[in-house]
């Protein structure tokens, strides 16, 4: 194989087809992840498009169109935020210059800590033609395993929007102030969070709601919170669903700060709309299940993956298997050698129907 | 005047009264201060029992018992926890031992402190005969400003409890959960908040219940709070209203835990229990009060005070005037002059009344 990285630090293995001219099927997902991560996130894509490789090799098959495995920069955005940064340049999302100038907590820029480490690569980072891109993936949540299923024919990725939410009353001395004289905001975020919950039970099961961050601000035992900070993460399979669930909470948070007697502020911090996979993709990933006679449903990806920036650039699926007891972000993170091998399966037959079989390298 | 420091920094000056042997009437507050406080919480008491001195002085009255002007040392606790600590150690609550060995946020301690300032004396600060204690205080609430009240004849301090508690749930990843899996630590302390609000509901208008302080461990925007820890403070004039209120938070608590499937603890940190101060001394304010013509209520103090632990080692009362808009602890802290010369006037006649007038010193 070819390895070459690029500019942002991707990193990419080629494997040439027969059709010399050809766009090559991408492979992959990423290698780095989060500080107390585990094995599986991204590791397995990566490794199961290596597999891929060696089992065509070991096979003497030869691919029509050329197959390129390829590991993205910063999935994780765990040293580097955003996340899924690599990808973001590739597809155009993000300027090269913007993400190079990204600092980690130390100030230490994305562009030196590539060429410290020996990734700053020189292939261009953008503009390359793709024919499409399939990624393995644990699914990093509980719904396979609790249905038994084997694999996750991926669908696409949900619509997810970010707020951040502001509430404010006035902070007082917690035994001076009679209850009827506080404006605690606090108890008013409280019951906001209550009304969210509320919000995602009229829309069950798609939407999903968390409040993943809040703080009060000069908090002390005996002072009545005058300022509370709080996150929204909202997310459903539909764009006009999210659009809902948002109109609803600012409906709802609204009403409750004027009963209580705060204020509220909300603004939009990040929206990303809902990304369809590719149908013509997703059909050679539920054909190749098929094919296997292994147990699948078709899902869609909760979290965000690079595969969510190749969607709006070349035609993409995912493949899923399940990881144990739905854990993920964690070192005890863990997937069944089994469902680890049918997912390398079903990835190796979906990227051959879409690559194309060529020939018998040498007949054995 | 004679002036004495005592080992723990409170800071005394004494005037004779004609007996000679009597124990002293004790006057004062503190002069300490929050790090953003006001010009009145604390400061205010001790100018109210010099400017009555001062005012004997000028009338030439000579008192039967000694009075004794006092500033307390540490009583907001900014700097070194708990607060109110020279009056611990004075009453004996706090060990001299274990109060000169707290530090500060640089590690500095009390003792060092007070021997770098000046403050160490020698006057032994345990055992001392004390015939009573007054108290003029800014009310630090809004209760007298909003009834239109110059003076509130305090009859005691609130029942206090003070309780951590912390949720557990499960960490997860927000996009990928489905709400029925989730274990949300966040929702769970969110709906025991609305609870202890109804708690005080049932009680009011006596029952407060403050949440100031609140976290999410290990928060991440995009991921289920696993847990969370939050503050409960619990005030109540009633001793068994607080060990009730206590009884159904647990209970209150409990059950929404076990609703979502998360964990609750609670412990208790600190109880102060209701504390009445003396029938005799608080009838010597409001015959003060009354005699002056000025209109007045009881009240019982919501906050913490010296004189709550002067309450349990001599007889003890305070006058509480009004401050503007209720504020305290805020640069803005203010008092109409009005009603600082009110509360003064009270406090003179009241300790007059106890101190006994024996004579005038030279007849103008």
């Amino acid at each position: 194989m070819t390895v070459s990285v690029d500019e942002i630090g991707n990193l990419f293995a080629r494997r040439e087809g027969t059709q010399r001219d050809a766009a090559p099927v991408l492979i992959g997902s990423h290698l780095d992840t989060q500080p107390e991560g585990g094995r599986f996130d991204g590791v397995y894509g990566v490794l199961a498009a290596l597999e891929l490789v060696r089992a065509l090799n070991d096979a003497d098959i030869a691919t029509g169109k050329p197959i390129e495995i390829v590991s993205w920069t910063n999935e994780e955005g765990a040293r580097f935020t955003p996340a899924m940064l690599g990808s973001a340049v590739f597809t155009g999302v993000t300027s090269l210059e913007e993400a190079l100038a990204k600092q980690d907590a130390q100030g230490i820029t994305l562009a030196d800590a590539l060429a410290q480490s020996g990734y700053r690569g020189t292939r261009a980072v953008r503009f390359q033609a793709v024919d499409s891109y399939f990624e393995a993936h644990i699914e990093q949540g509980p719904v396979l395993e609790a249905n038994g299923t084997t694999i996750g024919v991926v669908t696409g990725g949900q619509a997810i929007r970010w707020l951040d939410v502001t509430v404010t009353g006035v902070a007082a001395h917690a035994g001076t102030t009679p209850m009827p004289y506080r404006k605690d905001a606090y108890f008013a975020a409280a019951q906001m969070a209550l009304e969210l919950e509320k919000i995602a039970e009229r829309r069950a099961p798609r939407a999903l709601v968390t409040i993943g961050q809040a703080s009060i601000a000069n908090a002390s035992r005996n002072t009545i919170a005058g300022k509370v900070a709080f996150t929204v993460d909202l997310r459903h399979h539909d764009d006009n669903e999210v659009d809902a669930m948002e109109r609803d909470l600012r409906a709802a948070f609204a009403s409750a700060a004027k009963t209580r007697g705060v204020e509220v502020s909300i603004e939009t911090y990040w929206r990303s709309p809902a990304t369809p996979f590719a149908p013509s993709c997703v059909a050679l990933v539920a054909q190749a299940v098929d094919a296997l006679g292994y147990s699948n449903e078709r899902i869609v990806s909760g979290a965000g993956h690079d595969a969510i920036h190749l969607a709006r650039y070349c035609p993409t699926a995912m493949v899923f298997i399940p990881c144990v007891d739905g854990l993920s972000h964690n070192e005890a993170e863990d997937a069944l050698p089994e469902d680890v091998t049918r997912g390398a399966n079903v990835l190796l037959n979906a990227v051959l129907a879409r690559a194309g079989v060529a020939a018998t390298l040498n007949a054995k």
